[in-house]
């Protein structure tokens, strides 16, 4: 007889009835090859005292096991392994769960690295992120309430059901209400998709824009997420340069002679990671190479919110007359990354065939979260956060830049960004990066080792500080350790 | 001058200040060319009486104006738009958010037909629809209150911060433990990805396994919007004709062997639209085909948890020993469909390249609700809201045959079904079900028209008629208007 008291485990606590857990087993011993057809099974009486259970308990699973078609019950002899299954013979008990097999079982497509864990920021207490919001000023509780009343009401039950994949239209409307009267963006409800993040609205542009080897032009240093999006759609990368006014249009023009773009990603507002913002006569003049060149103009302002100094410039989006320009932004950014928001617009055919396409990504977005949004725009809930958090965040970048300005004078190179929520910081290049996040790890404290920023054209020794998400008692704390490493 | 008091429109009550509105419209002047380089603005006294606002409020306006570069204020003369701006000439007033331009402004990809508005649902009173869940049984407020708790909680605002994107660990783990015991299905956390309800499961096998003119094997009849996922991968449908124990595996074997196939997609449980359950003899013989051939199962199992006479049968992914299934399964079917929470599994490397791809298309998921839902698992509220739900179907899909077969015998065929939320009804030859839909709509009822169920070689006469989402009442009085339209 097979060792059944180990071969057999059942959870007593679990909320599956036990004579189901007995009989899954039994299919498992079968199927791996364990049991082979017409073996004979213990006695109910065998099993019930080697495991520990009631004899009826065995009972009804092997009852189970045959209604299931896996066994049969031959009276006055016992239960047996149905002997005309096709099973063939006896395979290794799988290392279930441990890894991928040796030789893969199918042939797929693995185009990505490893990626880099990105949730490491939420188990460390201290850090220096990259630019991310303080999520414990968002009115979450505001959220929550909205969210949770609606639930309860007639109407708002419906918002359970499947709904539109672009989105609510009352967060639509909302959003185009707060994108006109802060950008000067008008657009109707059918202009715009609600997306997961800013990142759905460049995946979806990416996908409807490029195809393989099409060319798009971006920065020669990017936001390396939608880098990477270009390429997953085909698309080969068109490396421009980018000084303290943005994007270097003149040499975009200088290639559009010779080369065939379909599109330029471009984040204005402020450009990643070197927070520098693209001028207005270079908005304009791209603008105008858009309409002459016919490609689409993929504008990331995830960063529009957040303006310290001077009113932010207003967005391509609503000064082109000529439809070129995708807009993309974000609540994420503004509120809490987790809960993600996001909004794209353009033409409505353009944002029709978006909507299809997230269709079959993930059918639509969470509609109640959406309704509870679309009440904090209009009530002016998001205004405020808003407004207190621009403030609050206007006092950590001087206090931060404060200090790096003490500090870290002879190590390190920065301008005070005008907006964002990162400092674009050149360290010295005595200052190995990876070894400085290695140092600061094993103090408490989580900082990036630049790997983000680099790609095959763009290699510098510097770091976006984060400094939004750090009060002033962190702050002083976190650049206290790093002094250390530093000097 | 121009007609300002018409081009300006400001709005007290937006929470935008004043003069950044006049500011916002100027700037819209200049772009569109209304107002030209060097053109002069109106003083802003005048201005000031003809929109009915304080002067000084234009007074910073135009400051504003200037300082972001569009003006410039020449000392005694006024305020002049400024004359180096690269603004070609007068354009049309564009037809801003009310279609795209007649000409395209840029070349985009169009594959995409006129999806059907999903959120007719949510508006309607009264439906038959395709098999989707009473979102009121939903515990949604026992859901809600775990979530607010955890987002004030120290360690719950972590989760709001940006997390991995394989969805959360602890919701991983508590899935692990319920496909284990429900379904004797044993993988690891690594083997898990979170998704956004099983769509995202099917995009994202599709995308990693299926390359231009890829093969995949579906049923003759099939979900509509997985066949137009692979279609959207470029793979090419090979249409598996389907009987009452499923897809037809020994049609599959020969075509096998002139034929290569990448991947074949079955929902075991219970085919989408007919509701059959795959024989475990098919389902044995699916696995060693997979072996033998190297292709790989992707098993759509939503609808595991809805089955009324017998216990389901174990999926296939619990008897696969050779790592060719990839496993999808939905917990927003069971919840409420626009909490979009679902679930692939496989090898730790197959779900770490769909982890990847995930990220360029939205980072993650929403981990606060993610981590509620983990919640509700580990503390048993899931399984009971499952047997509360099971228990309730049961008697809606009872009583739902009941009246069909009394009430409309001589006009459709159907078979009870096992499981799941709808009944597959053949209609009468004499019934256009376009016209019946249309009727019913005039009546205050939706019903599908069954354009959803039909391809390119899946031609019939019948609909899914949902039972689960309606009451002893609603089903009354639902079925009582189709019957006067159907007699």
């Amino acid at each position: 007889m097979l060792p059944y008291k180990s071969l057999i485990q059942v959870e007593r606590k679990a909320p599956v009835a036990l004579h189901i857990q007995v009989c899954n087993n039994f299919i498992a011993l079968i199927t791996n090859g364990t049991l082979q057809p017409a073996d004979i099974l213990p006695s109910s009486r065998v099993l019930a005292e080697l495991i520990g259970i009631n004899r009826n308990t065995v009972k009804l699973a092997y009852e189970e096991l045959v209604s299931q078609g896996w066994a049969e019950s031959i009276e006055r002899k016992g239960v047996f392994v149905l002997s005309k299954l096709p099973i063939r013979s006896k395979t290794l008990l799988p290392e279930t769960g441990k890894s991928n097999s040796p030789k893969e079982a199918f042939i797929w497509t693995n185009n990505f690295e490893k990626a880099t864990p990105s949730d490491d920021l939420q188990k460390t207490v201290l850090a220096i992120d990259d630019g991310f919001p303080d999520v414990r000023m968002a009115p979450v509780d505001v959220l929550m309430r909205e969210y949770r009343s609606l639930s309860r009401r007639f109407h708002g039950r419906n918002f359970l059901k499947y709904g539109s994949s672009m989105g609510s239209e009352h967060l639509r409307t909302s959003i185009c209400n707060y994108l006109s009267h802060s950008r000067g963006l008008v657009v109707a409800a059918e202009n715009i998709l609600i997306t997961k993040g800013s990142q759905m609205g460049i995946y979806l542009a990416a996908q409807l824009l490029l195809n393989s080897g099409d060319n798009i032009a971006v920065g020669i240093s990017n936001y390396g997420s939608a880098d990477d999006t270009f390429r997953h759609s085909g698309a080969n990368l068109l490396r421009m340069p980018v000084d303290d006014n943005g994007m270097d249009v003149d040499f975009l023009e200088e290639t559009l002679q010779h080369k065939k773009i379909k599109a330029v990603y471009i984040i204005p507002h402020h450009h990643f990671p070197t927070t520098v913002t693209m001028s207005m006569e270079r908005r304009l003049k791209l603008l105008n190479l858009a309409k002459e060149y016919r490609f689409a103009i993929i504008e990331d302002d995830y960063d529009f919110d957040f303006h310290y100094d001077n009113k932010p410039y207003l967005p391509l989006a609503s000064i082109d007359h000529h439809h070129n320009v995708i807009y993309i932004g974000s609540i994420s950014k503004t509120f809490a990354p987790a809960l993600r928001i996001g909004f794209m617009t353009g033409s409505s055919a353009f944002i029709g065939a978006a909507s299809s396409l997230r269709q079959l990504i993930d059918k639509q977005g969470d509609t109640l979260l959406e309704e509870a949004f679309a009440v904090l725009f209009d009530d002016g809930e998001m205004e405020r956060h808003f407004r207190k958090s621009l403030k609050i965040y206007k006092q950590r970048r001087n206090l931060f830049c404060d200090i790096l300005q003490s500090d870290f004078n002879d190590r390190i190179e920065f301008k005070i960004p005008e907006g964002g929520l990162g400092v674009w910081t050149s360290f010295d290049k005595q200052i190995d990066l990876i070894k400085m996040a290695e140092d600061a790890s094993k103090r408490g404290l989580y900082i990036g080792n630049g790997s983000f920023y680099k790609n095959e054209s763009f290699v510098t020794n510097a770091l976006r500080m984060g400094f939004a998400s750090l009060n002033e008692k962190e702050m002083t704390e976190a650049l206290g350790i790093l002094k250390k490493i530093v000097y």
